[in-house]
């Protein structure tokens, strides 16, 4: 099925390109003409693939969540301990950092808009789920030790991995990954008693 | 001296018409020919006072930033606990929203711009210089009793903050402010023996 490849592979390039533009000039650099240009192709066969710059980003932000969650469920799977699969999301390389800041970028977007909302509430919704399920595994298996609030599990996890990132792409310089790891084990043994 | 009153009474309404704007459109409905349509005045006049878009938005985040800031202080000044001056930082109301919205479309601007990466610097510093001088003083009156890594106070709790305010601009209907308190207070108890 060539023509499926094709297709997928256009909507993949884009991502790349999205993703650098955003990087680069910030949410108002992102223009389907910018795209095209930069994708080496003309306007019309990127709005063939996109109705709007909105579908363009919401497309790459959803990309960008898929491939995290695809990289923690791979962790999660090989039975990694909770700071070696939490870890893999962490901003520690310039892949991260740049889905990062796709990441916030799409946080500044206007909130009034119901797709952005939606996306927002099932990218956060998808997260937590996921979350919920290691840290029981983590409290059945003693990796977690503190039997307070387990119920609040995946929240938590979701403040520590989002205020991390906040401060790390704030202050680069300042975050090497080891750092960002360290941090990141500490938060986990004060929050739930990670034995790790 | 009626000029200079004139002189910060625009920049204070800019920084309104600013705020709205972005919460509204996002980073990109933010022009000066928009801002100044919305100010009931000409472009020349927005001009005059703001040198670009990018320094409209500086300026609007200096005032937010400088606004929180002065809130907090006013907490710690009056003796107020933990809990009650940090909660002030929380998205609790509309306007409070507003400005983590703000911050947020701020974070997600391009980081390779060098007046952006400053601001994001010195704002993220002053805000931990603040948090250490409360944390001190907590740990000293016994408000907190967690003796583990008080040099970290800081940096957890901008990660506390910044986490929570991720989540609740993300699904506002889920966060009520009384909830975003006992979170909030959930969790300084975890992470630092928090009495209150």
């Amino acid at each position: 099925m060539p023509r499926k490849v094709d297709h997928d592979e256009r909507r993949q390039q884009v991502v790349e390109v999205v993703e650098d533009l955003v990087a680069e000039t910030g949410v108002e650099g992102l223009t389907v003409r910018n795209v095209a240009q930069r994708a080496g192709c003309s306007t019309s066969i990127v709005s063939h693939y996109f109705a709007s710059k909105l579908d363009l980003f919401l497309h790459t932000r959803r990309v960008v969540r898929g491939r995290a969650q695809a990289r923690l469920l791979e962790e999660v799977e090989k039975g990694s301990d909770l700071l070696t699969a939490l870890g893999t999301l962490l901003p520690k390389d310039a892949a991260g950092k740049r889905d990062w800041h796709t990441w916030l970028a799409f946080w500044g977007m206007a909130p009034v808009n119901p797709e952005v909302t939606e996306e927002h509430q099932s990218g956060a919704a998808e997260a937590r789920e996921i979350f919920s399920t290691m840290m029981a595994n983590a409290r059945a298996s003693g990796e977690i030790t503190d039997t307070g609030t387990p119920e609040m599990d995946d929240i938590k996890i979701q403040i520590i991995l989002n205020g991390i990132a906040t401060l790390v792409l704030q202050e680069e310089d300042n975050w090497p990954a080891e750092r960002q790891v360290d941090l990141l084990r500490d938060l986990l043994r004060g929050n739930f008693g990670y034995t790790g």
